[in-house]
């Protein structure tokens, strides 16, 4: 179907992250255009929406725009289009009407989502999700982020920040969490948790190929490397990516029982190692919850969108609210 | 407005559980016309259908009836009316079409809902959850069920099986749990949980008037029986309502942060020990998860309906699906 006149200019998707702002332009019909990203500025909030807007500007070029969706590394109020928090981002975030701001550079109407929200969208809308009426996203990388669909719906909840996976406690005295609570998810099985427990390995002198790897250096030592030590046939690294496996497992099917999903995916820059990690994952599941499953079948697969998730959803997402 | 003509007719609804069976009659008008109870028979499947029909028949006279739902302590197939496992009603449960029987019977179309579903309905319906958009029900007595509201509906996922929120794993390395699993939050909070830790302490010497109230005999401990001593000032008894309120308040901020409800209603017969419990369960989620509830707050209720909720969610649940 040909896009024509300006009810069906494109939709433009922005993610904004600590380090890369990463753009999405999709038609009407829904068929991705292009994708795109740019550095972000360091040195304040204006700098980092003038960023947005070029970037924005040097994607769709003279193309009209019928909606921008934006995706943002914290929380939003989403009726209103302010950014309330972003924790990652240097600038002055806090009552900015981003929406309004962005809106009017680009003479369209522009939505703000959470990241992980708009990554959920994603997948929903041409990933790992598509097709499905219940599934649950867990983005497992420095922190643990994610969303709920429910009835092919994104589920916002009450303002929005349904979705928040990663802050689910699995461990009553578990450590210290950098939200402010303990024992979270993300505490203990996102990429933060994996080096950790690579670190204390390697100091206490394990035998692994890990102090090899990271030439004696724990500083050096990445989600990546344990994984690729791991898949190498190293036994303790295995033991790290098992223990995570079993700790995302745990928080997976906490969400299980609760939303009834068909299905789970995983993403995030943990996913990258692949089959091992559902494969625990799902070993977990059916170790704590085969009564369920046995009634409520649930598959466990890997995202699809990769690092442009965000960007799509919000693209997505805009085009969703603005088509109706 | 008055019920006139047979699509007009009343809505019933039965709850069949391990002890009784309940059951509530509503007007069309969604008003509340009675409410009753009968035994539930031990010797197998066809005593009890036909204790549910007796039941349905003393209580709608000759009054015709527009639908029929029926609340199952179990797993059902809602979508053909099939009872897949029930537990703890003796008898033969497992493919038994109860829907066809009980709508022959009683000569009105019969559906089947699990039961914990069935009291989140009712709360939504008539209860504590009345108004709400987004809400979840804890409900804990033996075990620990639930529900979930999503926009102003309840959410049943891919199979009806959502809300099974008391098999959330708080614990990692927590106790076995009945499911088989172990660390859920129903083998850390529920009356049994609190029961076997009141048993300890009182087995172990601990100075608390729970060794007076069960006359020594520690079989005769009760949930009630610690929440009482507890109220009346005894600081063992106080400190293990304390801890439970504390797990409870875990479980519901896991539930919080995944779905942003507006508000977490504390049913069963536990949540009869009253406002102790509702402001410990509060404390802990101020402490777990402030950063989230500074911009998506949540209050935290007892549950309206009591031991009725299933029934009447039941009725309920009919009466929207009859009519639509």
């Amino acid at each position: 179907m040909p896009d024509s006149g300006p009810a069906a200019g494109c939709h433009l998707g922005l993610d904004l992250g600590g380090t890369e702002i990463k753009a999405a332009v999709m038609a009407g019909s829904g068929t991705v255009l292009a994708e795109g990203r740019a550095p972000t500025p360091r040195s304040g909030t204006p700098a980092v929406i003038a960023a947005m807007h070029a970037l924005a500007a040097r994607m769709v070029g003279d193309a009209p725009v019928a909606g921008v969706g934006v995706a943002v590394p914290g929380v939003v109020d989403m009726e209103r289009g302010v950014v309330k928090f972003v924790p990652n981002v240097p600038g002055d975030w806090a009552g900015r009407p981003l929406a309004a701001e962005l809106g009017a550079r680009l003479g369209a109407p522009c939505l703000l989502l959470n990241d992980a929200r708009a990554a959920t969208f994603g997948e929903l809308s041409l990933g790992a999700g598509r097709g499905c009426r219940h599934f649950v996203l867990m983005a497992v990388g420095t922190g643990i982020g994610g969303g709920v669909v429910a009835n092919g719906e994104l589920l916002l909840g009450s303002g929005g920040h349904a979705g928040e996976v990663g802050h689910q406690v699995i461990d009553l005295h578990g450590p210290r969490c950098a939200c402010g609570g303990w024992g979270c998810a993300e505490s203990l099985a996102s990429g933060p948790a994996l080096v950790a427990a690579a670190v204390r390995a390697v100091a206490q002198g394990m035998d692994t190929d890990m102090r090899a790897a990271c030439g004696g250096d724990v500083g050096r030592i990445t989600p990546s490397l344990v994984a690729e030590v791991a898949a190498a046939g190293d036994r303790v690294a295995a033991e790290l990516m098992d223990a995570l496996a079993h700790r995302l497992g745990t928080a997976a099917g906490n969400l299980v029982v609760v939303l009834n999903p068909e299905r789970v995916v995983i993403g995030g820059g943990l996913s990258l190692a692949g089959e091992r990690l559902l494969e625990g994952i799902r070993r977990t599941m059916a170790e704590r919850i085969g009564w369920y499953l046995r009634h409520a079948p649930v598959d466990v697969v890997a995202a699809e969108l990769g690092a442009h998730a965000g960007a799509l959803g919000a693209a997505a997402w805009a085009r969703r609210r603005v088509m109706g």
